[in-house]
């Protein structure tokens, strides 16, 4: 590129990113489509992160847009929940993502003409997402309705090897007449979010939610600092600018309260390009604020007129709470962040990117030969993950991650319930800082059981900042199993990884406080079990029911695990004022924990007296009344056997050992005729059980329909974000269904299967700290431990047998035999996943 | 009055209302305090009413207040509700009462000084509400800061002869000293209303409610139009004034949009008096639009440009919906009531008014010899009924009357579970009237149904307009008993008044289509029972129960009563499509009707499973805790044995053959236990079956805490408004628990008991238009038919022993002798009422 002069600090390369080489396909997502229906589904899928930065597929020029978003993972405004009849301890304030600053926009105009794929001519307008490489490619070439050629390519990445970092680079070129460009660099605040919807699950949506608090403006380069209004949080974003342009080009800056602006301006010649790499970076302060939210406002108010804001949020790095940084000092560590990407450089930044997605593929990557299009999805799903995981500090993953505002950017028990499972064996690094996210918010579930008037901690259902967030209680504060999905999540961690030390600093704790909460929420009947009543499963289609088999296993899991590490660790478990009558009292009632069970029917009652409820009227049930919440009372919903979500089957996943064969395989025709998957969560357990009992092609199509949920939209909802529970879930059907893997005793155990469509199925697990490989083909399993040295090894269960698996040589046994199970049963009419296992 | 001139149409008298003979306290109700605190809670005390209007007990005045307050029944506002989670067939709009505007007003200034009973000196201040006179009279004298003393006294009424008119006679009199005043009678809409408390069962105030749409004044006498912006109502009030004042006072008017205003002023010499009359008439379009209401809102918002509101409301008389008339027609309609209401004069509205009270207690007192002060409170409950249910076309009686805003001024099962019951025998035409309010209702209920996708009709939980207004499912939609009790109280009233006519216009269909709710609703079980799960009873602190055993049971009288109505008007049935196959699936459900039963402890489970949940732990709940619902979250009510209010012992009051004598003691000591009356519907049906069961002094307390809810205010939310189910309850604790009387036969039925505080106890009954007179003693029991010509009568049982009485001799029998229960139930520890019985 001659006749181009460069500005700002430091010369970037001509690098192109990402390769096109043939047969690529299944490491690269593409979409061409510009129809603005499908505009806010595609930027969810763009969407980039790094676990700590979210910037969604937006295009660069901002608009059009399906959903604009920036997100910062804690970032959140508090907003009042009304009532119309309110009720004691019913959540007065909940937590709302917002965006953080947008510095992903660049405008452009084309003989004074906005660059916008809404008018003129779109020649090419193709968009890839490279999981490899961790970038977003874009090339569009657009004839503006003045007939103006110009192809604009760009490529962003979201730092995954520099917390705070995001990057764009940009460039314009001239087709085959000159043209007068006018480009333009933001970084805007408080953009405007459309409302969505009026669906219940969808976001809630605040206007301009960030107050300006500073601003600067040095040479080509920005800072914007802005606060919450009410949560006290604080935010800067910097953006540092490196331009390749001709020499005729006009640069300005222009630095307002919400916006900074770097505006390029001039001709371009036929096959003159200008570029643009922008570098970006995002500080905050944390959402941790301490005591009620009153409080918090209040302290907040207070200390407004020497210090504005952000003082009364607490940094959890800064457990002393000596206070947040200040406008200048957060603009200082933004300037300086995004000046050093800078300094690295373009290059650098892309090839950092790249080396840490290798080292997180050698373990995530799944192999799946002879389906590509779901070996594509299923590195869709583990990219989404691990970008979303990145781990750091005290922090998690909330269940839309950084790629949209659904479910107001909430944290609900998908993360333990879904993605830690996943995690603790492909990541373990990500699984220990969410569960640390939850450690730092136990206060905070103290403070919610005690306005319960219960013992222990009880974990919000939904939350941000750690507070309760749940508008509707009984499919939120009732869906106690969010406790026992933490502790199951703990227990898991430890013993994949032998993490003692995360165990005595924190995992003990959260199991003590659960377990209590178990305790003391449960009740001894006249006949000698234990129950748990009035509580809700993961079945939102029943609520406020007694002794949910899920529930009550899980409970039993969480006081086991509680009582073995407590007496694991007397000492740290005295600090805690438990005692050996307390671990005594704990595992008498985990023994006596009920399930309900119908002798008649010979299943398990999801919850007492189930399958003795009126059945849902299938028949009479139309494909438009799907989802049935939005069609259907709670008042019928209720009283009904129609199950949202795998429920039972769910709990035969976690407690295996508590069903023999034929409960699961009777259990799982009788919910999967019930079942109508109206929730994302449903199908990877649906998927597992159904490998299990033999019903392989039904477990693939579900597992299609995990996989799938996003890049096909299938609930219609990927445009408020990705469904991270259900991406996780294509994991969990792939290795837990086909795998057969089954953690509840501590060990690994496989039962591998292989579904017809599949010659072969491959992937990794951590076990403390080594890699194990699982290979199933048609006639073997082979299991190996490639980094190993010799020597070393690990014990797991194959179908039954005791195996050790060295370092020495692999260990291959013969695919196992799947049971036959008979015809496939029955699902609602209409509801069965399609069919993809027999293509 | 010498040195006085008569200005207005027609002179007034000098008439002092209210008698103050010694020993007439059992029918006057005085308060003198002037303590704030107390302020709201008199207001509703001596509040006035003709079931059309009502004004609270406002000082003239207007200032202090606790709450101003003058509703016309049915008119409303809507308002939005939202929902932090918003879910399917949830009310988005909801009814609220709003005041019309206020004629009460009657200011002074006293040389310039505002008068104000918290200003200056009270030298005294006495307010009588007189329930045989059905006036409030007030008397003042005050002695300005400046040191002028005038004394002021009113009496105001709302007429119970003439629906639309209220008057108040007011003067103001010199004491020792020459005084300028200034007397303002004002007609205010809009007044401020203060928002009283974050209490969930507290009212919805909406700021500026009413839009002037019309004004017009002359002479001494003014009219205002207003609408309502959403519900698109029209209210017109006239106010006609009478002066007798001195020749020297000036008078002035003032028309403004929100006020007309009457100004006297001029000098007082000492002893010297002005006295004003002012007769207001208030008129309105009814709250029956057609439709849901965002139809309602589009017709209104259709028609603003030519016809600014009022359009869309439907007069309940005007079925074909030809219109509302316009502000002109309806200010003209208020303008002649007033007026005519002035040419009637005072002293024959005083007479008329006295003259249809006298007519009322015939029937209504309740004469209780031995404890005057509850003599009077029954009096103060009867009084309040009768007022409220004045009968004309198709009115309803709101949980608070006219008394109050409370519970949004909705109309609330304690209209037909509590209010009719007694109405029904003492007035039976105010029943029908608000039976007929709700038969104008039934399109709307089965359009509810529909929208629940359920058949037949669903009557709101709560409502003014019609719709549901429920903002928490649970203890709304849920509560589907209402419908049975709508039938109850549909099936009660027929039988008691032989009122064919009514049953084949409006009753038998209100029975089919609750029937078909029940049918459609329930379901069969395997072995042959049929059953209602997932609803709500009575008692609040559990919900989304199965097989409530009061919600059974009335489902089964709902069931049967239509099957028989309809068998006794095949005609008529057939209109609505019933057949005999229908019929018999009636019939087959209600006799397999399920009543769970706890065989080990040998009560009945007031649902499936209730006597098997976790005990409350009433030693560690304290004073303080109560009401429950304040201080512990729905999760832990509900799944605990701890009952708000009645519910097994309503259905035994309800269905009493479907319950042993055994079961009944059993029943009732058990669930004693466990209530703790955190609702004012519980007492009036403890006092009825603790009276069945023989303990009569517990029943006594009962009953005492019902009569006396709002005189001492005891649940300290008579601010509000009355509780017109609570004083109703009064009713029945003596006629249903001492008298013994029950009616789920269609026959009167007595087992009279006297309480060892009275001496005699005697009430009536209307039956089939013929007055009963019971009188208990504690040697005799002495029925006759005091205006039977001889040979006429009535067949009833007493104590199970079949007895005519007829016109020509009273019919006396020994009274019987009580069961001995032996020692009293325990209640929850603190919970037992005062205990009045013994004193």
């Amino acid at each position: 590129m001659p006749d181009t002069t460069v500005s700002g600090h430091q010369p970037g390369s001509g690098h192109q990113p990402g390769d096109r080489r043939a047969g690529d396909d299944g490491w690269r997502i593409r979409r061409t489509e510009k129809d603005a229906d499908r505009l806010a589904e595609t930027e969810s899928i763009f969407a980039l992160s790094n676990g700590w930065l979210g910037w969604r597929g937006n295009l660069d020029e901002g608009e059009p847009y399906g959903m604009p978003g920036s997100y910062l993972n804690g970032f959140h405004e508090r907003r009042e929940l009304a009532y119309p009849e309110d009720g004691y301890a019913f959540p007065q304030l909940s937590d709302t993502v917002v965006s953080a600053p947008n510095a992903a926009l660049i405008r452009l105009w084309v003989d004074g003409e906005p660059f916008d794929v809404r008018t003129g001519t779109l020649r090419r307008h193709e968009r890839v997402l490279d999981l490899r490489a961790g970038l977003v490619e874009r090339h569009t070439e657009w004839i503006s309705l003045g007939g103006r050629g110009v192809r604009v390519r760009s490529t962003r990445l979201v730092s995954l090897a520099h917390r705070p970092v995001a990057a764009v680079r940009w460039e314009v070129e001239a087709l085959d007449g000159p043209v007068e460009v006018r480009v333009c660099s933001d970084l805007l605040a408080n953009q405007r979010v459309p409302e969505r919807s009026d669906d219940p699950r969808a976001a809630t949506v605040l206007d301009d939610p960030l107050v300006a608090e500073y601003r600067r403006s040095e040479e080509l380069d920005g800072v914007l600092v802005h606060r919450t209004g009410r949560s006290g949080q604080r935010v800067a974003v910097a953006v540092a600018h490196l331009v390749e342009a001709p020499g005729t080009t006009a640069t300005d800056t222009g630095c307002e309260a919400d916006r900074f602006r770097l505006t390029l301006s001039g001709p371009l010649r036929p096959r003159q390009r200008l570029r643009l790499t922008k570098f970006a970076a995002y500080e905050c302060t944390r959402a941790d604020v301490v005591g009620d939210p009153a409080r918090a406002d209040g302290e907040l108010a207070a200390r407004t007129g020497h210090e504005p804001a952000g003082t009364a949020g607490r940094p959890a790095d800064d457990p002393g709470g000596t206070g947040a940084e200040s406008p200048i000092e957060l603009a200082t560590r933004a300037v300086r962040a995004a000046t050093e990407a800078r300094s690295v450089g373009w290059d650098a930044l892309v090839a950092e990117q790249r080396t840490w997605l290798d080292a997180a593929w050698t373990t995530a990557d799944v192999v799946l030969d002879g389906d590509p299009e779901l070996q594509q999805a299923t590195r869709f799903a583990l990219f989404h993950l691990i970008q979303a995981g990145r781990a750091e500090g005290d922090r998690t993953i909330p269940a839309k991650g950084l790629t949209g505002n659904g479910y107001d950017g909430h944290v609900l028990w998908d993360t333990e319930g879904y993605v830690l499972p996943v995690l603790t064996y492909v990541a373990p690094a990500m699984a220990r800082s969410a569960l640390r996210w939850r450690y730092a918010h136990l206060p905070e579930a103290r403070e919610r059981a005690a306005e319960l008037r219960l013992p222990g901690a009880s974990f919000p259902w939904r939350t941000i900042g750690g507070r309760e967030c749940s508008g509707y209680w009984p499919a939120g504060t009732a869906g106690l199993h969010v406790n026992a999905d933490v502790a199951d999540a703990v227990l898991r961690y430890v013993a994949a990884t032998g993490d003692e030390e995360f165990l005595v600093d924190a995992g003990l704790e959260m199991l003590v406080e659960t377990a209590r909460l178990w305790h003391g929420f449960g009740h001894w009947s006249d006949t000698g079990s234990f129950h748990l009543r009035g509580v809700t499963g993961p079945d939102e289609y029943t609520a406020l029911v007694d002794d949910n088999v899920f529930t009550n296993l899980m409970a039993r899991r969480n006081l086991r695990g509680a009582a073995d590490a407590a007496e694991a660790h007397p000492e740290v478990a005295a600090r805690f004022g438990v005692d050996a009558a307390e671990v005594a009292a704990w595992r008498a009632a985990a023994d006596a924990v009920h399930l309900p069970y119908d002798p008649k029917r010979g299943v398990h009652q999801q919850s007492a007296g189930f399958t003795e409820l009126p059945e849902w009227d299938f028949e009479s049930t139309g494909e438009d009344d799907y989802p049935l919440l939005l069609h259907f009372p709670y008042l019928e919903l209720y009283r009904k056997q129609v199950v949202k979500q795998a429920d039972v089957v769910l709990a035969m996943l976690r407690s295996p050992g508590d069903f023999t064969a034929e409960e699961k395989a009777r259990n799982f025709a009788y919910y999967e005729a019930r079942t109508v998957r109206d929730s994302s969560l449903s199908s990877p357990g649906q998927a597992v059980l159904a490998a299990e009992v033999g019903h392989l092609d039904l477990a693939y199509d579900h597992f299609a329909e995990s996989v799938l949920q996003d890049l096909e939209d299938l609930g219609d909802k990927t445009a408020d974000g990705l469904h991270l529970a259900a991406l996780a879930g294509a994991w969990v059907a792939l290795v837990q269904g086909f795998g057969g893997l089954r953690d509840d005793r501590g060990e690994l155990s496989f039962s591998p299967r292989l579904p017809r469509r599949l010659t072969r199925l491959a992937f990794s697990l951590l076990w403390h700290g080594q890699r194990l490989r699982v290979a199933i083909a048609p006639e073997e399993v082979r299991y190996d431990l490639p980094e190993a040295g010799p020597g070393t090894g690990i014990d797991l269960w194959h179908d039954g047998e005791r195996v050790r698996v060295t370092g020495d040589a692999p260990c291959v046994r013969p695919l196992p035999a799947a049971p036959d199970p008979g015809p496939e049963p029955p699902t609602p009419p209409g509801r069965r996943p399609a069919r993809r296992s027999a293509d």
